[in-house]
């Protein structure tokens, strides 16, 4: 970091401006000099100061990364694949935890744009009014929770189609009542997962009971808490977890209740988290192509930044669930 | 982003120098000049450029964090606090995912001192000789795994004593023949739990056995093939892991080969990730102090950057672990 471009200039013989322009464009240089120059910056191990450069073309090279919980696998998976492909086109990753807590997702964004990122990628913690302080011309990319105030570009999952398939799994496996484990916050993912559930029901032409949708904070206690209550008052010989976890803790506190899964209640849950492969039994689960929605983000948010692609003309994008078979089904 | 400096200045009818007086030290302006730059910074949302800043002070108030892999909980749960903590103190996280790679960690190196971050915090991949890459003058913390090549701060768990904890545990629940199943990468932790390993056997006068080391990579597959092997060959009543997904792997084959946990075979884990909680039975492991860890070393990185402490005065620290009694141990 001490090596200076008057340096690199001194060693090669040639003048600062020479070295700049061989460094910038190479145009009115012989590739001689060019040859010289590019020995000299290897020799000394001359960087380019890149914040001075940030200055020129305005850009950063860098991308804002939002999520409600890096400890999450969920998010973390997402993460994962996006600072990878990213990485692999030159831009860094700034990682941001909102906690999904309104008053920090708003400092972030405010960090973000005042660090000049080339763009924000973002799951929302659902603050509406946060989308506001997204300039116009920055690229925005939302995923998995789609926010409701302003036009972004939008990748998710086919989150109802996930939950219709993982409905009609435990009715053709002979279950007739059937709840829904729902985790309390009111994203968009988990009310598309409810609609695929009452489209299942629907077709098998099963009543939707409104007493069947449980409400719960994805945290084991709670999970155990509700499970304790609902047994004693429901009769149910399935279960539709919006999450694994959530599906993990009901599976956890009906086996301490004496029940047999899958014999005496099926379970399913969603997300294939690492978890639900090592559980015991094996979780039967609906998977999002997590890879896929990391890289298409990343990519998407490459060509925004580099063709300048406008969020006026923002587009959605939702790709396949799919169902894994394992054991707390039959 | 489109207000500059000027606009500012025109809206409070003064120069472009007197508002960046008011905005760097406010020496020289009289208050009520002050309170019409200000009003105005606020009344076009005016931020300063912090690129331009940047080069002047020639701090960007990022720091660079460098993790084997952000899905793995435990690293996941390190970045969190450390973020956390960093941006309570207005500095940005930059995250790399080295995937235990020795190029891709070397490049994401160089990516970092490009973009001038204050400060690294990093899990080294073993890679020492990337090391050599950090300038002397650059705050530099290594996590988890010590580095062997240079001085620099560390901050860990006592890894050795969590070691000899966990088999001590097992001694005095009546375990004879004890297992120790190890990560087969041979990072600074792993090494330290196995020697507590053998400090236990040793108190307790029990033979150390190197046929009982097992080596597995961290995944599934591997420990349900290490497991099939070993349980023909071997007689063993306990078995100690290096990590938790390590111990689920090995319970989720017992449990299938009709072993009975922990009446036949006791088992003990490491981290106390969420899974060891919701598992199903409840693991048995060692809690490392993941938020202090995360805490003390983003601390001592604000400490280090704004204080100048050089890293040949570094230091090493090494938080306290503690045994969580589960369900897979008597």
């Amino acid at each position: 970091m001490g090596v200076s471009i008057k340096d690199v200039a001194k060693k090669a013989g040639v003048s600062v401006s020479t070295v700049s322009r061989v460094l910038n464009n190479g145009k009115y240089v012989t590739d001689e000099t060019s040859e010289k120059v590019m020995k000299a910056v290897k020799l000394l191990g001359y960087r380019p100061n890149i914040i001075a450069r940030g200055l020129r073309t305005k850009k950063t090279n860098s991308v804002g990364l939002i999520v409600p919980d890096i400890t999450n696998e969920f998010f973390a998976k997402l993460a994962k694949t996006i600072e990878e492909n990213l990485n692999n086109n030159n831009y860094s990753l700034l990682l941001c935890n909102s906690g999904e807590n309104e008053d920090k997702e708003r400092k972030y964004i405010k960090t973000l744009l005042d660090k000049f990122v080339d763009g924000i990628i973002f799951i929302s913690s659902g603050y509406d009014q946060n989308m506001h302080l997204f300039p116009d011309d920055l690229p925005i990319i939302a995923i998995d929770r789609k926010p409701n105030a302003k036009r972004v570009n939008f990748i998710s999952s086919e989150n109802k189609k996930g939950g219709y398939l993982a409905t009609k799994h435990l009715i053709e496996n002979g279950c007739s009542k059937i709840l829904m484990l729902k985790d309390r916050k009111a994203v968009s993912p988990m009310n598309a997962r409810l609609e695929g559930y009452r489209d299942a029901l629907r077709e098998y032409n099963m009543l939707f009971d409104e007493d069947m949708i449980i409400e719960s904070e994805v945290e084991l206690e709670y999970v155990k808490e509700k499970i304790l209550k609902i047994h004693k008052r429901l009769e149910f010989d399935g279960i539709f977890a919006g999450t694994d976890l959530l599906a993990i803790g009901a599976i956890k506190t009906l086996l301490k209740l004496g029940y047999k899964i899958p014999k005496d209640i099926q379970v399913i849950g969603f997300d294939n988290v690492l978890t639900s492969q090592y559980y015991n039994p094996g979780l039967t689960t609906i998977a999002q192509r997590l890879s896929e929605i990391g890289e298409r983000s990343a990519s998407l948010m490459v060509d925004l930044i580099e063709n300048g692609v406008k969020n006026t003309e923002s587009k959605s994008y939702f790709l396949p669930v799919e169902l894994i078979k394992r054991d707390t089904t039959r």
